[in-house]
């Protein structure tokens, strides 16, 4: 599970790649191991009905619609509707899928999931919101538990290796991936910088939901500091720029890297301009949170334009 | 390396797989590991730019035109024209690289390969094509390297878990994998079936290729049988059908398992058939040879129809 290996130099640092794009179900991701931590609450709840949120390119939705059909539970997924032409790779992949896909303007979210609630019960299932209540808080414990264990992955990585990565980068947006980090950080009692590349919030907002989730995790208040960058959002969520879309072209052609260009690339591009502006040297971790469906909507967006 | 895991029941056959889609570079696949022993051949005889041929579909194309950007060689990626509208995902992916495409009608390969050669050379280069000869044949010692040494990984995992898997499984079209394999089992004198599943050659083109291939590889004759079946091609290379399509969607949304409806879904589903049909019970392997952009062609087609 572990999957971390060096993936090249850059200027004096020396990038390792957590791979956990190639977990081997569905396309891989953070969102594969978040879900596979939902599914497990389930099942200690005796829940048989999953009901997910998120955009028409989320990957949490993917997920949570493949896992919740390998479980045999039933699954509602939320689509936010933006109006955007075209079918993202993920939304279709719901459809595919077992799961009912309903669509929801962004103010009418809460009772979207309510109504999807009553709606299981009355058929005598018994439904879970991903994000706890329907306002979308309160799960946080649950969905910042996977990359707890990731950091420990992370230090029998380099108590192998013998090396000691100075920062941890990663694409951020929700927060609940690098919350998880954070918190296994804070648990050994280590200072080093897990820095989170907004991939839409402001720092403000990004940094607000993951004190609220470490609250979550850990019963305590936290002095260490949190990094959420909102200044490589290249346009904001789903949006990316020339030098985003060049950086993942390269590291696909050159290094045989897929990232895409409104979740992982932003965070790589980010990830070099931190190393540039601070002069980072010696071992930096980049954690692919997978994503790969984005590479082919991107792909497609490319090829049409 | 290895990636072999217990994937499934079915009937009384216990299916493991190999993911060999999860190898970490170009969206992985059995191309991407026979490309690395092109490399090194080139690198062994001091070539510096690689000629590649295949489908617009081709995986081998794709994998070659980014192992070659990564080592700094130039590429050019000769194309079979096939008149058909739309983009398939390899293609664009060798387009975005830094090799040059180009494309010829199938009885025009040989001139377009002298074509390509020549040009190279004019330029300084030395070029390096894949096959061997412009008419296609002479490397395959070294197209079949990588999958005898897959054999001696499938060994291992063997020895270390305690069982023998009765057959191997795999997705054959030009029957490179599957000689490699073979030579394994013939080297350590092993009798079980290595059963190829078409994608496209009728079973006499086929084994020849693969009689071709293990002459090459082993410099003599050999008497295991050749297990090259066509029954399950589903109407040709490139082609699908209602029954494939369905698998693989029923394998991404309830296994996690992404298949590609003309490559990988073609033999897991032949796999299965396979097992109905001979009543096959204990462990078998399948494996998973890649083509993870033919999953996303097959949605775009999906989505369109």
């Amino acid at each position: 599970m572990k999957n971390i290996s060096f993936l090249m130099k850059y200027k004096d640092a020396d990038i390792y790649i957590k791979r956990d794009d190639l977990l081997g179900f569905s396309f891989g991701g953070n969102k594969v191991r978040i879900v596979e931590k939902v599914i497990l609450d389930m099942k200690k709840k005796g829940c048989d009905h999953l009901i997910s949120y998120g955009s028409r390119t989320s990957n949490l939705n993917r997920a949570a619609a493949h896992l919740a059909e390998r479980e045999g539970f039933s699954c509602t997924v939320i689509f936010k509707e933006d109006g955007r032409e075209g079918m993202p790779f993920n939304e279709w992949f719901v459809k595919e899928s077992g799961a009912e896909s309903i669509y929801c303007g962004p103010d009418r979210v809460r009772e979207t999931v309510e109504g999807a609630l009553r709606k299981a019960e009355e058929l005598g299932k018994k439904p879970y919101y991903i994000y706890g209540t329907p306002d979308g808080t309160g799960n946080e414990a649950v969905l910042t538990e996977a990359y707890t264990e990731a950091y420990d992955e992370i230090l029998e990585f380099e108590v192998s290796e013998g090396i000691s990565f100075d920062h941890i980068f990663l694409a951020s947006g929700t927060g609940m991936t690098q919350s998880g980090l954070m918190a296994g950080a804070i648990s050994h009692g280590h200072k080093r910088e897990i820095v989170g590349i907004s991939v839409a919030r402001d720092e403000k907002k990004g940094t607000e939901a993951i004190k609220r989730a470490l609250y979550a995790r850990l019963h305590r208040e936290t002095d260490l500091r949190i990094h959420f960058l909102d200044g490589y959002r290249s346009g904001g969520y789903g949006a990316s720029d020339q030098e985003v879309r060049e950086l993942c072209r390269h590291m696909l052609s050159g290094h045989g890297l897929p990232l895409d260009p409104v979740y992982t690339g932003k965070a790589f591009s980010g990830m070099l301009r931190e190393i540039d502006r601070k002069k980072l040297s010696g071992p930096q971790l980049f954690i692919h949170t997978g994503g790969l469906p984005g590479v082919f909507d991107a792909a497609c967006k490319d090829m049409l334009s």
